[in-house]
C-alpha cells in the first residue's frame, strides 16, 4: 500500500525555490465539472506534485516527478497573470487543484487575487492544512477512501477543517467533502468520515478509473458507460440508505471532454 | 405560435375539485437532473396540466389533456402519506414538478411537509405566480424562450419573484433562473431576461429535443452526443462572452436515464 508520506510532498517542494508556486497547467475559462461548484465558470490553477500516490490517480502529469520537467516554477504575480490573461481582465471564480494544491505557498495569490474581484476554491485531499485556507471562498476536501490504496488520517482532516474556520464553524470558506466511491468499501468510508463532520455537506461521485492521458482524442478508453453505471449504482444505495442529505454528482467533465487535459 | 393562454390553465384544472391537487405522478426517491439542486436526493411530485404548450416539452403526459385520464385528484394528506411511504417517512427534497405545478393548490401540502421536516423546492415556467412561493426552499423559474414557440411575459415573471419575497430580496426562497438553450436566439433571451433580475443565481442548460415518452427502454431516440455538443456549445458561449456568474449544467438524468419516466 502506498501511504501518505510528507517525504514525498518535502521532495516534490524542491523544483520551487522561495516563495515560487510549482504549475502544471493553468487553463480555461471552462466550467467546473465536478463537486459543489458544478457547471461554474473557472480557470484551473494547477499545480505539481502531490504527497499522495492514489492507484486510480487520473491527473499523474501533475503528481508523478516524472513529470517533473513539465512543472514550472511561476511568481504569484506571474500567475495572477497567466489568469487575468486567459478571463479577459474579467475577475472569475479560480479553482486550485493539482497535486496537491496545499503543498505551494498560494497564499499570497489568494491575497492579491480577492483584492481583483477574483474568488478562489480549492481542491484538496485534506492531508495538508494551510492557514491561508482561511481565506478560500470554497474549499473542497477529498478523503482518499480505501480504492485509492492510500491510508486516512482523520487528524489531517480534521486540521484542514479547523484551518479553514479560525473563528468557529460560520467562519472561512464553504467547505464540502467530496468522497471518490468505487465501491462498497469506498462508501462505507464515506459514511464514517462525514460522520466525523456532521454538518459540512457532502459530494459522493464515481471513480474514474480510466488512466489519465495521455490519449489522443481524450474520450479513448474512457469508460463512460461504466461511469454512469456507477453513478446508478450510487443513487441506488444512497436512496435505499435514506442518505438524503448526501450529494450524488458525476465527474460530468469527463463525460463531456474525456480526460483531456486543459478544458 | 402557440401562447401562454390563461384558458388552457384554467381548463386544465376542471377535473381537480375544491382542494384537490392534480396528480401525474410522483416517484423516487432519486436525485434532482438539472438545475441548482443537481445531484440532490429528493422525491418528485408532478402535477398535471399547464398553461403552456412549449414545442419541445418533455413531459407531454403532465402537460396534454389527452393524458387527463391518467391524472389523479389528490388530497394534500394522500400525497404527503404517498411520499412519506416513497422515503420511508425520513424526510426529503420534495420537488414539485408538471406541467405548471404553479396551477395546483400546493400551499397547504407545503405548509403541512415543513412541519414535518420535509424541504420544499419547485420548477416552474414563471407564468402564474401564488402567494406560498414564500414558503418554499427552493424556486427555480424557467423563462421559456424563444426555440419554445411561446410568449415570454415579463410582468408574470416578475410578479412570481416578488410573490416569493414578500418581506424583500433576503426573504423567501432560493431563488434560480434556469434557461433551456437551444440556439443563439435563445441565449440572447436568456441574456435579457437576466438583465431584469441582476442578483438572481442563473443557469443554462441545453434543451432536451428528443420527444417525451413513450420509448420502451427510455433511451430510445435520446440524442446524447447532440446533448452533448450543445452543452459544450454552451460553456464556448457562456466563456466566449465573459459570462462568469452564469451556470452551464446538463440535464444530467437525461444522460443517466434518457426520457424514461419515474427515475
Amino acid at each position: 500500500m502506498t501511504v501518505h508520506d510528507p517525504k514525498l510532498a518535502a521532495s516534490s517542494d524542491d523544483t520551487s525555490s522561495g516563495d515560487k508556486i510549482r504549475i502544471s497547467e493553468i487553463f480555461g475559462p471552462t466550467v467546473q465539472g465536478e463537486g459543489a461548484l458544478i457547471g461554474v465558470p473557472t480557470v484551473f490553477v494547477r499545480t505539481g506534485g502531490c504527497d499522495f500516490r492514489c492507484s486510480w490517480c487520473d491527473t499523474l502529469y501533475a503528481v508523478d516527478p516524472a513529470f517533473r520537467a513539465d512543472w514550472k516554477p511561476m511568481s504569484t504575480a506571474d500567475v495572477l497573470a497567466a489568469v487575468k490573461k486567459l478571463s479577459g481582465n474579467a475577475p472569475i471564480l479560480i479553482t486550485l487543484s493539482g497535486g496537491n494544491p496545499a503543498i505551494q505557498p498560494l497564499g499570497k495569490l489568494i491575497e492579491l487575487g480577492k483584492k481583483d474581484g477574483f474568488r478562489f476554491a480549492i481542491e484538496t485531499q485534506g492531508s495538508i492544512a494551510k492557514d491561508w485556507f482561511a481565506d478560500l471562498d470554497f474549499l473542497t476536501i477529498s478523503p482518499k477512501p480505501p480504492s485509492s490504496s492510500t491510508d486516512f488520517n482523520p487528524d489531517d482532516l480534521a486540521a484542514c477543517i479547523n484551518a479553514a474556520q479560525p473563528d468557529g464553524v460560520l467562519s472561512g470558506p464553504e467547505i464540502t467533502l467530496k468522497f471518490p466511491v468505487r465501491d462498497e468499501a469506498d462508501l462505507m468510508f464515506a459514511d464514517h468520515v462525514r460522520k466525523l463532520h456532521p454538518g459540512i455537506p457532502v459530494c459522493l461521485q464515481p471513480v474514474n478509473t480510466t488512466p489519465a492521458e495521455p490519449h489522443p482524442d481524450g474520450m479513448d478508453g474512457v469508460d463512460l458507460d461504466g461511469l454512469t453505471r456507477r453513478y446508478r449504482w450510487l443513487v441506488d444505495e444512497v436512496t435505499k440508505r435514506k442518505w438524503f442529505d448526501v450529494r450524488v454528482l458525476p465527474q460530468w467533465h469527463v463525460h463531456v471532454w474525456g480526460n483531456l487535459r486543459g478544458v
